[in-house]
């Protein structure tokens, strides 16, 4: 299945007519950015951690996103009940090991929720996807320390072993599905100077998913419409502080035609 | 009494003159818009949720706005001792019922706290503020799924049950005080693409009625304030990412010739 | 050694290469400005606050920001933990104490921390830094309510005795080592109605010490950046909302020729 600036656009518009609502356990730095980024491509988010209410609110979502960016005890165990009943219920689970890698207490819980309960996508930068394969990398704090060419060779494995798509994010975009592999070549480096746009792109694999695309296809269409949007923004930005207020504003107005100038996919 | 241009500019003056303290209790995900629009209308935010410390906070408050929007245990608690505390003191309550009815858990957390600590204000759409009386409505996350003529009825009741005004929050606001209803029709459709918008509903209601606004006055005049700087920053606005930031800075400049220009209230 | 204009901007590029992680033990409302503060100067932020976990992040750190902001009994734990570990390994520990004298609850976490882990650099308003030492001065909720000339004298006597780095901040910041008082006078009065731009002068603060600058120096070139940016951004902003996102845009492209022209220190 061929991934196209047409179908990409599509996607978009289904999302803006469905509106499905997106279930979040995320970090607290990002909580925000999240939400607004959810709610310009057109989905509705919502954000609840009690172990009392993630069962309850997953069976009105259309995805679920875990992203363990600040963790503790009693946020984990709802991480776990939450995904348990997505998958209980076939809503696409995505999680993103924020971290994975920086502390044992990070790497464990991603390990231990991929195994219990693995997820439909895992997207995170090279330390982080290696983190979760063995200890032999390591990760600065939560940005990434290993070069992308490293991490594919592990992705695919993982992706082997769970049977999910893994996207290793950088400066290319790795999607990767067993030996299917996908590069998205869009963004800026500005992008990595505002915090949790890595956090938003997990989110928007989470409303494409919503509305009924594979995880493959799901992935790449997130991954290519945060390049872009970041690719517009950063266009007329003065810095990060502006880029972030452009994305959502690029993210809310994107059009066919600016996906079609902008998107580079390639196999 | 009358809800006028000319009034609610002289409550915007009072609150920029006096900075009252507004004691918030609230989701995550809204902390730091809260905080913001709260300071740009001239108000003093604190934000404090331990059990520890919120009746100390309480006490130099002028007002207490609880927010449901990331329940879980130790906050519930808090905010059953901060309203009796404020209660108590005779300080307002603002409740904003986030997602009532989306899960048990929220539902319950708000009809406990209205019938054990009624609120002087409750700020909701129309699902939410259904969700306050019986099962019989249901909500899509936290976006509301019912009309908010339906809602009136219902915020009738409850307005007259609990003694309190009710705000059913939406494309026209409706500002309930048992029989007597106020219709604010500012406001913009991009408005709902920002998350929290509604959340800093509740908070203005708070700034209003920590200057002594009746607790009918100070909705109103919050609820004319949101819509009206709304209006302002779509006017500008590129999206809904430039929609936030030029609401706080209408929130921040709003003038009386610009309220005098935009109101639209109606008996 | 004396702080000049060439003297910051040297270490401002030294960040830019080295991009030092700083760990935050930081409030819910200020996560995520103070994540892209640090993002914007060039650091690389991460937020951890899990028992589990903070030691380990602290060993990946070069500087330990901890704020009180929004306390909890967890949290507090943790940030025991943290400070008694990067006191260990010989990283600066920064202590911003938001609210001290607006709670006993806060006053007494600040107090204790200080006494049993003393940090190498405290920042706070004159209410909060007078609270540190004694109950006579009353803080309005997380605002200054008292003046910095009162609170240098007490700070001089907190800095002698815990042998730290204390900083007034306000309209002029005054920088305390001892009986050494520097005073920066950079700035603009609409940044007091921006939420967390104190809780931002720390993590910066945390940047500074990160790339090894002495205590005093790191805290004036913090206090001098954050002012010469919120000048910057005040001169082109609307309000309070522009402001913020300008400020970001300006601390990211902070030029040497910027930081001549507008540094205004004093011995």
């Amino acid at each position: 299945m061929k991934i196209t600036a047409k179908g990409i656009y599509k996607s978009i518009e289904l999302i803006r007519f469905q509106a499905p609502v997106v279930h979040n356990i995320t970090n607290y730095v990002v909580m925000n950015n999240t939400a607004n980024a959810l709610l310009a491509i057109g989905a509705s988010p919502v954000m609840a951690h009690a172990e009392e209410e993630v069962e309850e609110m997953v069976n009105i979502a259309s995805a679920l996103v875990i992203n363990i960016g600040t963790l503790s005890e009693r946020w984990i165990s709802s991480m776990f009940k939450a995904a348990r009943h997505a998958r209980k219920k076939g809503i696409p689970v995505i999680l993103d090991p924020v971290g994975a890698g920086a502390t044992d207490y990070r790497t464990k819980t991603a390990r231990d929720l991929i195994a219990s309960e693995p997820p439909a996508i895992i997207r995170g930068n090279a330390s982080e996807i290696m983190a979760l394969y063995d200890d032999k990398s390591k990760t600065k704090g939560v940005d990434s320390a290993a070069s992308s060419d490293a991490a594919i060779d592990i992705a695919q494995r993982l992706s082997e072993i769970h049977k999910c798509v893994i996207c290793v994010s950088g400066e290319i975009d790795y999607i990767i599905d067993k030996e299917k592999i996908l590069k998205i070549k869009n963004g800026h480096p500005m992008m990595s100077r505002v915090t949790g746009l890595g956090c938003t792109a997990s989110a928007l694999c989470g409303a494409f998913a919503a509305i009924g695309k594979s995880a493959f296809s799901a992935t790449a269409c997130a991954m290519a419409v945060m390049g872009i949007a970041g690719e517009i923004a950063a266009g007329v930005a003065e810095g990060p502080g502006s880029l972030q207020i452009h994305f959502l504003d690029a993210l809310y107005r994107l059009s066919e035609d600016e996906i079609i100038r902008h998107l580079k996919i390639e196999y």
